[in-house]
């Protein structure tokens, strides 16, 4: 049976969890959001690679990813110019991206990873 | 090559499923929807903790969660006051939460989550 | 030390990547459109029958799903109705279906899957 290993915890999250030969990284927004979409997702994508280098990896063991834009038709095509820069090539993730209200009203995007431990 | 363990499963979907050391649980809602979010989300994780028994394991498992509030600018904090105390102090998982329209009106709050089998 | 293997790699997803003994399938959408929620699930479960078997495997081996709807209240009964007879009977995944404004207007429903190697 193996273990959890949980990075980051409080009482509410755990910013990163290794399990099961995965890395889970939960949604992560801007932390200072007073910025358009690719301002907001260079934030986003930044604390992802500090967290998959805590976890003892980085963003070359993607393997799926989630992203929420607070309004998908405005920011769809800055969202992923910013991404696509961020790729490394050949080792892009699957993805979803849907259109959904964040927890904040200045938020603009939001992304969540599973990566390969 | 590991086995696929199903359980509380109809035509349309399993309740829980393991799989590669994990166990996952879909969008659960209340089974009583005449309630704030706060009895709902109540309802909800009590659902959860049955179907993490139904897996042989419990809530200190906990990989990965992802919550959809109805209203997440009214309900964000009602539905966080119940998920913290519900948490085992150190085994927060990671998690995404979002606004969606759910499956029927009066639904307030669904979760997902994924834990370690 | 497991690898990752990904197919139909771009420099912004992945439609299928293997890893830790699971099988990721990114969010689908249809790739005719011009049709009601019916067909266009249709044409997803369609694409990702093909994922499956690109991965090795078929539909007995999924594991958990995500449904995006964008007209929940008119669409879960049709699409629903799509998904039921798709499923092999005794294989369903766990699943959440939740409301969400998908990439381009004309899209009804986008679908990602996870399933076991």
């Amino acid at each position: 049976m193996s273990d959890i290993v949980r990075l980051h915890t409080n009482q509410r999250m755990s910013r990163v969890v290794k399990a099961a030969g995965l890395v889970f990284i939960g949604g992560q927004t801007a932390g200072d959001p007073v910025a358009d979409v690719k301002m907001q997702t260079a934030q986003v994508l930044e604390k992802i690679d500090g967290f998959l280098r805590d976890a003892g990896i980085d963003k070359t063991r993607l393997v799926s990813a989630q992203v929420w834009l607070a309004n998908i038709e405005r920011d769809f095509a800055g969202m992923n110019e910013v991404w696509d820069a961020w790729v490394p090539q050949g080792c892009a993730p699957t993805r979803a991206t849907v259109e959904a209200k964040l927890a904040a009203a200045q938020l603009l995007v939001e992304i969540a990873v599973v990566a390969l431990a």
